[in-house]
């Protein structure tokens, strides 16, 4: 016989593959708009059912944010070899993988609501944010990082997803671009910082002594380079 | 007589005043540790006489941050004359003041939650980054901006939020070198951008051409400049 027998899923089997459908809805559709019949269907069980595994919409989605959440934070890791330029702009090329994949659902989350926004929601993005931050630590070879350090780099990684955000409405820039851009972006908010914090600066020298003249580093130094001869209040010094 | 009577106040002006209230305690501690008990006490009032004029938390929180959101805005309204630098600076130091003065609220508010995250509340928050955008178009002077620049200004807004929320963590960095700061941040995502778009380019060039040497921009450009002759990768264009 090969119809009508469905196979028995066992428990923790089942509630993944209702997680794995959930993420898929969710990720496309904002969670308001997605109702657990419709993930009963897509799973092809009852309502009952997906109730017996989770006891509310909030949970499953919670669920379903968790494994997104351990995929995004997975897609930061990269090995610390090379420049630095190039490994920040193959993990934004993963980061908007993700965010392409995950579009509606990452807008609904990020922009908060009331399916979406929880304590525990906030705590999963807190905790996104923080895997980030700790791996570009780790990349810049800092461990205990100055108050002005830390600033940079989280206020980038909040650069990051805003960009995102705004590239999902409407996708008018393409995102190539814009994952080179952030890479750009990374660079000069180390500049600004390292006017004011000599860890700062101690690092950008170092991160800058390893970049290739054609990797995105280089490129963005010989791009603002250009527009400065332009520009007033340009010492000197600049000349030597 | 002068003790024992409480003059009777208008039903307008008695919501006026609770709205006061309950911004200066919800601006001090976290929404959801203020009761309307205490807000109660803090008017001079009863509890049931809070509830006569708003149904609830919610819609008295509502109110503090309509009023909290109208005065924000009207502190990103700067007159359209001298550099354009100085006056983003000054914005800022008016930003960073109420960020000073609501800290606890204005961090529950950005960061979610239950109390303060609904969609009456995002939809507010929304309302004031877009006041934001438009001011910085219409000192920028433009009124159809390209999909880059636009990109630009909204995400630069975003970067001055989340430094200010960073800056309340603690206040470990002193708030004027991050006023300065995201002064000169503006200036550099503009570069970065104006290497792929001419209008952002042309925008650029126009700013900088007003800007005195001694401007938060001139000084910029000097520090930028002054880390570029250790850089790899600089053109031989910039001798010239």
């Amino acid at each position: 016989m090969t119809t009508g027998v469905r196979r028995r899923m066992g428990v923790e089997e089942r509630k993944q593959q209702l997680i794995g459908v959930a993420l898929e809805l969710f990720s496309h559709r904002s969670p308001d708009d997605v109702s657990i019949d419709e993930i009963a269907a897509a799973a092809g069980i009852s309502r009952p059912l997906v109730y017996h595994y989770f006891p509310g919409k909030q949970s499953l989605y919670e669920a379903a944010l968790r494994r997104a959440a351990d995929e995004l934070a997975a897609r930061f890791v990269e090995p610390p070899q090379g420049p630095l330029g190039p490994r920040l702009l193959r993990v934004m090329g993963r980061f908007f993988d993700f965010v392409d994949e995950h579009g509606p659902g990452f807008a609904a989350l990020m922009r908060g609501g009331p399916a979406v926004g929880s304590s525990t929601t906030n705590a999963m993005i807190d905790e996104v944010r923080q895997a980030a931050y700790e791996q570009i630590l780790a990349h810049l070879e800092v461990e205990k990082p100055s108050a002005r350090l830390e600033l940079v780099v989280r206020s980038w990684v909040s650069l990051a997803e805003s960009t995102a955000l705004l590239w999902l409405d409407g996708r008018r820039v393409p995102r190539a671009e814009l994952e080179l851009q952030l890479v750009h972006d990374f660079a000069a908010l180390a500049a600004v910082s390292a006017a004011y914090d000599t860890e700062m600066a101690e690092i950008l020298v170092r991160i800058l002594a390893d970049e290739p003249a054609d990797g995105p580093f280089g490129e963005l130094v010989a791009r603002l380079a250009a527009l400065v001869p332009g520009m007033p209040g340009v010492p000197d010094q600049r000349l030597r």
